[in-house]
């Protein structure tokens, strides 16, 4: 039972920036030639996280709002005063909603839900270059 | 090392219906004949989650008090104004507790505490007739 | 390709005590001597969790103010109500960040960012002796 490591590239704009990434995690499960095991999809970042949701416009606006709440970006962090880069903010949603996933798949595919997507967030206040861990585990 | 993968059935009532599925799960794990290894418990639903606590009334009540202050169901969100499900509020908390847990076992047993079990919350605005994905992986 | 369990020992100060657990991690992957798989870092407990963070002064100053706000320790919980220990806005706090935390590692290395460390939150109202349960599979 091997483990295979893949790398998913993405380019983000920031502010929680939303992207379904369950066609390329679907490629790289395809490509390892398991069948059954898991996939654990890590941001190596601490503004980021990943989470799965119904990918549509209206979840993704309401997503925003949530965290737009639970952590204003209009408000002062003692992470910005320190280090003077302005996304506290960014790293506090991550930290919540955390940089690590891992869902089976079976037959190939992922166990997901006919309405359900595996979603990356980047919570950052700028665009980045953002290279996600992608390893799978199983036979 | 195997991998094996199982279902777990469950009947929910929706609005936060919160479930112990610790006895389900650890009978799965001794089903399973592995002895050391990890199980996957994910939910293939983008209206419920999976997390650890206490199972106990009071802290049941307080974890539906804390949704219903991050993501209040009496408010506009914009995905039921594209869907008109009314459930924008049960994708939010879903999309932010996550629908996937992992949990070590030793010796066939999950490495739980004491006074920890393993909850499945249906976040859902009716009643729902639920399959989760449970995968074991170990020796 | 071998399932290997080991114990994280940690003396915490409760009150939201974050603590970097990252060098140990990688100490205990090394000693594993697996060179690609996943670590599950395992909190047997319902009043902590684990999550990543740039592990330093204000982001820790801070992600104790956004668990302060989301379950304030000054207000009645159910939980209290029943059992008197007093520490309802501890097990709220560590439903929501979960007790789980799965990372991969590649040639003996956890696939982190420069800026990112893992870390265990105690949110308990007391001082304990804690154990987590690190599980590593891989090959």
């Amino acid at each position: 039972m091997p483990v295979v490591t893949a790398a998913l590239d993405l380019d983000t704009r920031g502010h929680a920036d939303v992207h379904d990434i369950t066609d390329p995690l679907a490629g790289l499960i395809a490509k390892s030639g398991l069948a059954n095991g898991i996939v654990t999809v890590f941001c190596p970042s601490s503004t980021s996280a990943v989470t799965t949701i119904e990918f549509e416009p209206g979840c993704v606006s309401d997503l925003r709002r949530m965290f737009d709440e639970i952590a204003p970006a209009d408000r002062g962090y003692a992470h910005d005063d320190t280090w003077g880069d302005a996304n506290g903010y960014s790293h506090m949603r991550a930290a919540l909603l955390k940089a690590s996933l891992t869902v089976p798949f079976v037959n190939g595919r992922l166990t997901l839900g006919t309405w359900q997507q595996i979603i990356y967030v980047d919570f950052d206040n700028r665009p980045r270059r953002r290279e996600l861990v992608v390893q799978m585990i199983g036979e």
